[in-house]
């Protein structure tokens, strides 16, 4: 008997790929469908592909109400909207696991500093997890409020994490360069975000100021069990999904690469959806559409830096894939349930 | 217990394509994958995108040996070769869905002049079955040579059929004007297949002179009962994956545009992967990744034209995707097992 | 000693483009560039492209003050402005060269009918002519008013011209299937404009009742001395510039094609922007980024119909470049003086 | 009296960009464009848009043959062929502006290590010279040999130039994260270069060992007197033009951006194609289609650490525009005859 599952966001990029997915996971009967924008109108008018396929009318979000008879409910918000209208109430009734950023970074001053919004709901955020599964698994699996990882974070954060203890690593010496494709801007009404901004260019945005990377930082801090600060700088490309990040740090003893490789494999041991390539690099159309994270090595002898590069879908690992990766983990379904997509295709 | 599937033709864009959706299929295990040019290799190596999904060695194809372990041989060759390897035998032991022409054209001497090539088994050609789903059902069942049709002829002969027996058309008038994405033109090394000389460019090619054609109006006259005669031009769009044609038909009666979408919905009563939009316009972006065929119509009033768009993905249910639904009829499974994709998405 | 011109609506596509027109024109020097989204910055503040180059500042759209000390005035407005603004005081002082849809039609009621706006001035209309270089250089001459050609309609007009007075050709069956850039909807911020709702898909919009036909159908009717009724439909294909249309007209007699490239060729003899591609079929590339409409030819021997491929740039031929001409035209200059770029190129 | 030009390797993509320059340079006059791929061969035939603009038939490369009546003549041959066929008697006939990266590397062992080909013209490299016009302006002037700098290593070298002398910077920590169009990859035949290989696709390449690592860092070692080694990693964006470097750099003293900026603008004082952007980021666009550099800088406090973004278009001031700059200034024409182009414009 499937759990009912809501959505408040429905309509955004992340917030349909998470309609897609949850559409045809065995466990899930898609309960709300909330969406500020288009509340009246059905799923299938706004977007025509899910006609004949989902015949849900969305619904003005209202968190309370759809914890009513939600189990869970999925929330792709404006940053600082959930603070507000979260309470233990509503948890009680349905696990929230949320896209934003209310609940990601354990310190509110940092949510404060990065993000220039009051925070309200600093209990709660002390009852929350950071959704990274293949990092906190056993954390997640009896939480009620899940703050399911950035994007970027999530790339950064897996292809570096194996290293955080390492001794032949230097620890101030992090650099991640990241290229996202578009909608990880979202669908907002922005000169930026037209097609002919967009097409044939390629640039940097949010650089030395970029709100995920204290997220980056605070995971990476934990992993290492001291300060860790990074520079982080992203990049926009001309396509749909997809983020490849290149990360830079610099060794500071003799090690061969197969030792590093083998560190890495023992870290993910079994991880179903980490791919530790080896003798190929890793690229965005590997993992596309894919709740996979592919990461892959190499060491620059000259100057004994080493290079990792992380790639994962934005939409699936980076949002609504690892959003139900994390339910399958708090309802103790498959974990892979609902996300066994071959990479680069349509099923 | 599931049927052994092989391919001949795996690494081409429709066999890479098949492969993707068989993997996921219930009912299949895959027995062999043949290529030509990478015989010897895992398919992994080929399309990392695979790696950890699926641990198949390429081989080199061999329809013969193929045949001997496998209930139905998928086979995607250049066109002339497959009339030439294919018998009864191979038949006897393996049902063979083919992806190229050799079998599509009832009458060998349109081949012939079609394709500039000989037709070695008119016998064989004489036992096959035109595999368009909607239109043959219950002849495909019992056949064991099916003809997949091509991409651009399932788009144009599904969008068109349900006019083929009304009085208000004329039947001489028919123009289909058609656009597809590159994956159509295949993986050859071509220039005019690079990067820099599809991307931002628009042109047609084929004019009065593509193979889809006659194949086209073969089935449009079996419908008619009369020879329907065409006029086709299709597109290259920058873009992977869709083809949308645009079909422009004389009225010879008043006739409002409610009753022929009436005549639409009623020909392909329940027929799950025909979707008959009702004020709004098919786009391949509705269609991408499904075996869905989108048709929406209008009428201009001004001049008493029909326009018919047909959208559909030219991997999908312009190649893999109805290879697998034929499979799916020839061996009594659901028909849409393996092929519940939601469109535009990933699962 | 150079004229003075000024743009009304200069940071839209076809506004910029001519701006970057006249910077390198020879005769010309920029007075006023007006834009009201963004009057008070520097034009290079809004395109930082022109830095170093352009370091006029954008002033809030005043038609009347502009007049006062500008030869020639660009206007690029949305249509219903222009025509309540303009009176013959501004005309005396300034040529007007409108790349909006006010003046292009000679019969106001069509004007309201397809434009669903009053006509406030149906006397300058009188005075206005439709600025197509090839088919009125004469009547462009000495007039202060000049209707700026759409991109659809210029490509559409001038690659069937040659074929009105011809006894060969059935004028009742034209169709036109046209497919533009993503430029060609301009810079407004709409959901359809966003990257990835264009990007990887191609649709037809505006079936039946495009603004451009009944300019197709008045010029192609004065060609032809007789009604034209037409089909046309557009097309959206993801890359910036370009169009392509497709034509099909049927051939009520026996014809060579090579009677008709030599009509075609007859009909353009010495225009420097028309190009009758011969053995090759015009695509928009070879235009991209230059003055040029490229026209090729095909008959169909099996329906005896005629296709008729048209390419130009939509911002160039089809807006900013045409223009120009006309300016050159109006004030005596060499016809392609700021025009002579080699196409797909930068120069 | 234009001086007469001729090019080896007109067909492919930086070639063919130099004859778009050169038609319309006013002191120069094609003499012969030498192409082994299409020798017999019109221009015109394997690039349709130089039809009515350039009539000139492609020979077999003959580099002794074309410089007896040429005065320059410009070079885009694979590595390795031109130290063979050059020779003194050669060079007092015509300057030779090579593309390729033969008498780049002062060093020959440095060649031959990264090249993994022998150099055979030791004697003819010594008398070579770097074109990195903005640097060796004046070394240039008087030279018969010019070793025109790649598409990384223009935009690397002449965004980090300004510092290399400066005593704020750590030089042991230079990395460079690049990102390049297409183009850069030329037009070869291979599946890597495919329309539907590239699109939708994010990838590294070259990582730890792309050639034209030795080449930035000699340049840059004899800018700051010092050896110097740096990373570099090169990446493919979906797009047909364009570079952008993203370099870090440790400070290793507090410094105020506004001062970098300052010895930025001290250092290219009045250059003309190098822009320094103040307030606003580098981005591809911004330099498409032109012979501009821009160079954008900013600080991350919280790692003291410089970011440079350098944009450049990798066929102008990357190949074509910047050999051209090269001709001019060994001619003595004005620097930017033939390279006044507005960016992402078409003139």
């Amino acid at each position: 008997m499937p759990i009912k599952a809501s959505i408040i966001g429905a309509t955004g990029y992340a917030g349909v790929e998470l309609v897609r997915l949850l559409l045809r996971h065995q466990n899930v009967k898609l309960s709300h469908l909330g969406s500020k924008s288009y509340a009246g109108d059905k799923l299938s008018k706004i977007y025509p592909m899910f006609m004949d396929i989902c015949d849900i009318t969305l619904e003005e979000p209202d968190l309370e109400g759809f914890s009513k008879d939600s189990d869970v409910i999925f929330v792709a918000l404006p940053n600082g909207i959930l603070n507000k209208e979260i309470n233990q109430e509503i948890l009680n009734r349905s696990v929230i696991i949320d896209l934003g950023a209310d609940f990601r970074l354990v310190n509110p001053e940092k949510y404060e500093e990065w993000y220039k919004l009051k925070h309200y709901n600093k209990e709660l955020l002390k009852t929350a997890v950071y959704g990274l599964v293949e990092l906190k698994r056993n954390k997640i699996k009896n939480k009620r409020l899940i703050a399911n990882p950035g994007c970027y974070t999530t790339t950064s954060i897996l292809s570096l994490a194996p290293l955080m203890k390492k001794d032949y690593i230097d620890l101030s010496s992090i650099i991640i360069d990241a290229a996202s494709g578009v909608t990880g801007a979202g669908r907002g009404l922005k000169v930026d975000n037209l097609y002919c901004e967009v097409d044939e260019n390629y640039k940097a945005y949010g650089i030395t100021n970029h709100r995920h990377t204290p997220e980056i930082e605070q995971e990476l801090s934990e992993l290492a069990g001291q300060e860790v600060t990074i520079n982080f700088t992203p990049h926009l490309v001309p396509m749909e999904r997809g983020i490849l990040i290149t990360a830079y740090i610099n060794l500071n003893k003799d090690i061969k690469i197969e030792q590093i490789i083998k560190d890495y494999k023992n870290f993910y041991n079994n991880e179903k959806f980490i791919r530790i390539l080896d003798g190929i690099d890793a690229q965005t159309k590997f993992v596309k559409g894919s709740n996979y994270l592919d990461i892959s090595l190499k060491i620059d002898p000259r100057t004994n830096r080493l290079i990792v590069l992380g790639a994962s879908d934005n939409l699936m690992k980076g949002a609504a894939g690892q959003a139900v990766q994390n339910m399958n983990v708090v309802f103790g379904f498959n974990e892979s349930e609902g996300l066994n997509m071959v990479p680069d295709s349509l099923i």
